[in-house]
């Protein structure tokens, strides 16, 4: 369990046109269920294991409605403009400092985590470590030499936490690889644990614009007056790459950013013809398909690799391997005039 | 134009398990409407040209409802029970006798026809034919070697009406490869024009049980009561294949009898993708599909050769060259105890 001052920060802004249609301009990805069952957003949350007082989810103004839809009763934080997650990080940190908690996990809301225990054992860990004044990130052992995510490259030796060496931000193939051989790096996956002095410190000495504006709020001005004056960067970024102190705990709880459809085969469990969101699926000589229909009968027949989602208004069929061209294909639904489905 | 005292014999029996799931246990292809527009049963009736009161339906108990709400109006005969097509057609050709009507063209109610002035034109020469005492069968060119449907051999010679020589049921390929090349043959559609008294007389020649029914009716017996006594066989076995005086009236109005998804490729017009029924269509790299997914958004990307159907409870997605199992799949569903889709 993490300790009894420790609250956690849901990051909820972000669109996900990748998973267009069931995504929406005003249905994001983490609003989705993608395996039927609760959003990605509840689950972030209710994985926690945290009473909801103890949860802050941070997100913009178009998605106050869905989010309160979604968790009745959370608190929600309200950036009033974009500006990368640097400032909405430290000000949602800085929230939690004046409620009175002396720390907080920091967590995107549109992962799959496949062992939950596993996860709250980590993140108290993490906490525990992060007690002690290091601000922490989880990384995840990698299963891939991913160049899409980046990389955290630890000291040498051995632990459930260890000292970060260096960040590599989105390495080239070749790096990656080495990487991925080498079985030492893991991925950076935007979860981080921190004690609010630590992680308001660090802002302080790396991000004085966002530091300003923080003081700003303790001494009264209203949010949307200052939000601009704050570093529009990465925490990543801004931070984590400047700091000293970091340390990553290796977490290994079956985790996924599920960027696009056709990352459902990892996460979710095959039954006939692939994986299915359906109210039921008959197949005949049908394999790896991605299939969301919620409620319906999906036949397939004679089809391979195929994904294919089907919404109230609109049904996407499309081969697996062209899965990254779904925003293109969404792009051109926009121009034709036909936003109305975008 | 028919002659004012010709009817239409719209037969509407069967079911068309291979349009599943748009067709459906009680919802058979001819209340389908395959391109968006009326079905096939409306359109039957709107072709003959014909008012309403020339017109008679020949149907089962379970099809009276949604011919009535698809016709309203139109005078149903209420087959009681499935015998093939020689009882229902001699009886509907006693009923338009007794009505005052002197013959009738005789039509199945869920083929597809491109041009209806051109088959108006038929069918009233095809009368003028008739009316001088003849058993006259209407023939569609034949666009391909088909061995599923019955051939017509007529004598030599060219003539907007023709004697035919003989039928040929359902030939082996060589046979209908030797047919379609030589370019005399005709299809069989399964349409016929004839006077009352020609096609009476020729069941009492050939079909006395049918002929002892219609005496039977004649007298006052209830069809029910009588309807058994009847030969259960096909028209064409029955009494084309036997009587003298068979003409056949060449035709070339662009006939389809749609047996599967795929057939709607050769009937409607080709668009993005394919053949579309859909509110919209986007697609990328996609050619050869058929789709059917009525007031929706369709967007295809990578696929080709696909069939896709869309219903309010059931999708389905096949390869085209497999659509003849879809009908497998549908023993499938009903096998899984999923009737309820079926």
């Amino acid at each position: 369990m993490l300790p009894p001052d420790f609250y956690a920060v849901v990051l909820a802004g972000g669109r996900g046109t990748r998973f267009w249609p069931l995504s929406r301009r005003n249905i994001p990805k983490q609003c989705l269920s993608l395996d039927g069952g609760p959003t990605l957003l509840q689950r972030t949350v209710a994985r926690t294991g945290l009473p909801l007082e103890r949860v802050l989810v941070v997100t913009g103004p178009d998605m106050v409605d869905p989010v309160r839809a979604q968790i009745p009763g959370v608190e929600i934080l309200v950036e009033p403009s974009a500006r990368n997650t640097a400032p909405a990080i430290a000000w949602a940190t800085w929230e939690v400092a004046r409620r009175g908690g002396t720390g907080c996990v920091v967590l995107p809301s549109d992962h799959i985590i496949a062992d939950e225990d596993a996860f709250r054992a980590s993140i108290a860990h993490a906490a525990a470590v992060a007690a002690r004044g290091a601000l922490v990130t989880l990384g995840v052992r990698p299963t891939r030499p991913e160049t899409g995510y980046g990389w955290i490259e630890p000291v040498a030796g051995e632990g459930t936490d260890l000292a970060v060496h260096r960040f590599v931000e989105k390495p080239p193939l070749a790096v990656a690889e080495e990487m991925f051989a080498g079985g030492r790096h893991l991925w950076n996956a935007g979860m981080f644990v921190w004690s609010t002095r630590a992680l308001l410190d660090a802002v302080r000495a790396h991000l004085p614009n966002t530091a300003g504006m923080l003081d700003a709020l303790s001494a009264g001005a209203p949010l949307a007056d200052v939000w601009g004056r704050s570093d529009a960067t990465s925490i990543d970024f801004g931070v984590m790459e400047r700091a000293g102190g970091i340390r990553v705990v290796p977490v290994g709880f079956g985790w996924s950013d599920v960027g696009s459809w056709p990352a459902l085969l990892e996460v979710l469990q095959h039954g006939e013809g692939g994986v299915s969101v359906a109210d039921a699926v008959v197949a005949r000589r049908a394999n790896g398909n991605v299939v969301h229909a919620a409620g319906k009968l999906v036949a397939l027949l004679g089809v391979d690799d195929l994904i294919v989602v089907d919404t109230p208004d609109a049904l996407l069929v499309a081969r697996r391997s062209d899965a990254q061209e779904v925003r293109l294909l969404l792009e051109e639904v926009e121009r034709r005039g036909l936003g109305r489905y975008a």
